[in-house]
């Protein structure tokens, strides 16, 4: 086996066999296969594709990279869900604790926010004491005990995946579907999840554009989890605007908690519950309600739980950015619009994310959004409020606050785009 | 300016600006770049194409990353040849001394062979005391009193060029039109030459498979030296079988020797005859007879000084291969197909070309042909001898002979390819 010809192979548009792609990922792990051939591949595959055979045999290869977890000792089903990426997502929050509530046992190994879209462990760690970096048995004892966990993933889960994704971050070859979706489930199957839930973005603010990628990618990764045994759905939801009313860390862990009391914003009840829903039946767990979790206060109760369990003090006064500016809207009427990815933008310029792996992040930085699409505006009123810590960057983030939003005269007719666009299963 | 935009611009099949490429040429150079980046750019390039004007830009980039030779100063204008690489391909030996002695002045920076093509150098080196490595001092001397050189090219020529071939040979990018047509041009408009004239290969021993990718080659190096201000023109010209009846080192530098004495095989001297004329007629010479140069013995004359004057001793007896094999007809007929490729990995097992840019090469291996295409042949006769100092090989070079050449019943009509398939100019 030599890689040159495995280049060819996909250069040329033909099949990689599993043979190729068990050496190749194996070959680069090892680093017999060096980074410039690998990238080379790379960019051969985001340009030819790969078919549903080479995908699945390229997710199996990255798995067979690392360790596997396994689960089976519980007593519950486990119910895991991912998110492609969003601005304001802070959906994993209530959502965890919620699917907890309602029975199912929830491992979710998180990743930290990187360019314009927010990381739950940074959300989570700007809680006093909560600690993100838990061993095996540790987020074990979690699990088993509250019944839903957040952590960060360690480091033997796909190590090929680990590699290559840094690989590909510096070669323009991020944009791959197969290499999203292998990507995504070798993590998500090495993390030993009986049932899954994706939540695809689709929108400015995502990583998919356009609802076509967004079904491409859904079912190539329902497609891998079916065939390695996980029980896997998708929803394409909405990320042309901002989710919920804040993108930023502490700003959106007070949302979450305002959610898992009853209240919170329309949009992120509404698509908590949906996931819920589907996690709970991918999970097999036939009547429970999540609606009635969230009213009675025993979702709650397990955020209280699980918060604790990882260090952090549920009841502590979250962290406040030092400074605010409030841009107002420029005219009276109908926001039509509000642009995900600006927002976004603008929250990781304020120091809510983070530019390179190693950044530190601002736990009480990020937007706060006092109107969204459909909403009446009076010109003059808060529209946004604007937080750092370091008010020299207000600036910054208003320059990428440039078109950002449509005010149509007071009367024009609005339909917001549904939350959940569609389902894949 | 970053090499992400850069590569993204090319694999999204958008068209890269000067300023990009001059900005990636030079960062890739200077280590800025990095491998793995640049081989992803090279894939997009392969798979997504480059037009005129990147082309030009790319090829101008390359040459400004190093020096420039100029042959001003000679009183005789200078033409260049530059082959794209076949079997038994020794036109260079014969041609260069043929077209100094017909007036122009012909500096031919060669290379080494490596794969199944072999090396102008190689075979020179052949000869006792020929020195391949010159000063530019020594190069511009020899070119003046002896009317033409053939060296190996110095390190300073478009250094851009060199590490970027290095990439493509690991990372399964070598075969692009326009890094093929842009590595060759930037080395041959650094090289200084007036009047440039290409033999553009085409059939199984050649690197252009088809006459149409041929075709295109060919066109995208005639406008980059004409672009250039070089007077350009390519010929077309078939390696479906050995040029002549040998490849190997010191086997073809015989046959050259038997060209410049007014005999050899008719392909090797049609050939040679038809590149001179058109060196010279691009170098504006017009009432020199190639053919008569040969016949009158002027063109040995040549020969004769240009190899002394780079230490060689154009009397000495070449190296013979300590160990012959003779491979015989198995049927009687007529032979209607002979395989260059075949022919060229036979002659590289046995010893005269080598898998990596270290190996050393023997002089006196390679393979003989007792029959070209068309030449009728009895049962049991000798086809082809193998030469090699490590008789070892012979199994090995065997291998590659399977399935290498038809023969056909007697009286079977044939008609040959042409050597000169085509002229693009």
């Amino acid at each position: 086996m030599d890689v040159i010809s495995v280049i060819r192979t996909k250069r040329d548009k033909g099949e990689l066999s599993p043979e190729q792609i068990d050496w190749v990922i194996d070959a680069y792990t090892r680093g017999v296969v060096a980074d410039e051939q690998m990238s080379a591949l790379a960019m051969a595959i985001l340009l030819n594709g790969m078919n549903r055979a080479e995908i699945a045999r390229w997710t199996a290869a990255m798995i067979a990279s690392g360790e596997r977890m396994n689960f089976d000792a519980l007593s519950r089903p486990t119910a895991d869900k991912h998110s492609t990426g969003g601005v304001g997502d802070k959906i994993t929050l209530p959502l965890a604790p919620l699917v907890a509530a309602c029975g199912a046992a929830v491992p979710q190994l998180s990743g930290r926010g990187l360019g314009h879209t927010g990381g739950t462990l940074d959300k989570l760690e700007s809680i006093p004491g909560w600690r993100a970096l838990l061993s095996n048995d540790e987020m074990l004892h979690v699990l088993d005990t509250t019944g839903a966990v957040i952590c960060a993933a360690g480091d033997g889960l796909a190590p090929a995946d680990k590699k290559l994704y840094a690989l590909r971050d510096v070669t323009g070859t991020v944009e791959a579907i197969p290499l999203i979706a292998s990507s995504i489930m070798s993590k998500k199957i090495a993390e030993g999840t009986g049932s899954l839930v994706l939540d695809v973005k689709v929108g400015t603010g995502a990583f998919m554009k356009t609802i076509e990628d967004a079904r491409e990618l859904a079912s190539t990764m329902v497609q891998l989890g079916t065939d390695s045994g996980v029980k896997t759905v998708a929803l394409l939801t909405d990320m042309s605007t901002p989710l919920g009313l804040t993108a930023g860390n502490a700003l959106e862990v007070r949302e979450s908690v305002e959610v898992l009391a009853g209240g919170g914003p329309a949009d992120v009840v509404e698509l908590t519950i949906a996931l819920a829903r589907e996690m709970l039946d991918a999970a097999g767990i036939k009547d429970a309600d999540p609606a009635k979790a969230l009213a009675d206060g025993s979702a709650m109760d397990h955020w209280r739980r699980m918060i604790a369990a990882q260090g952090g003090d549920p009841d502590a006064t979250l962290p406040v950015a030092r400074e605010q500016h409030v841009v107002t809207a420029q005219a009276s009427g109908v926001l039509t619009r509000l642009d995900a990815y600006d927002i976004g933008v603008a929250a990781w310029r304020l120091g809510a994310g983070r530019a390179r792996k190693e950044d530190p992040v601002q736990a009480g930085a990020g937007v706060e959004l006092h109107a969204k699409p459909g909403d009446t505006v009076t010109a003059g009123q808060p529209l946004l409020t604007l937080h750092t810590d370091t008010p020299e960057k207000f600036d910054y983030a208003l320059k990428s606050l440039n078109d950002s939003w449509d005010i149509a005269p007071a009367g024009t007719a609005f339909t917001a785009n549904p939350i959940v666009m569609d389902r894949i299963a």
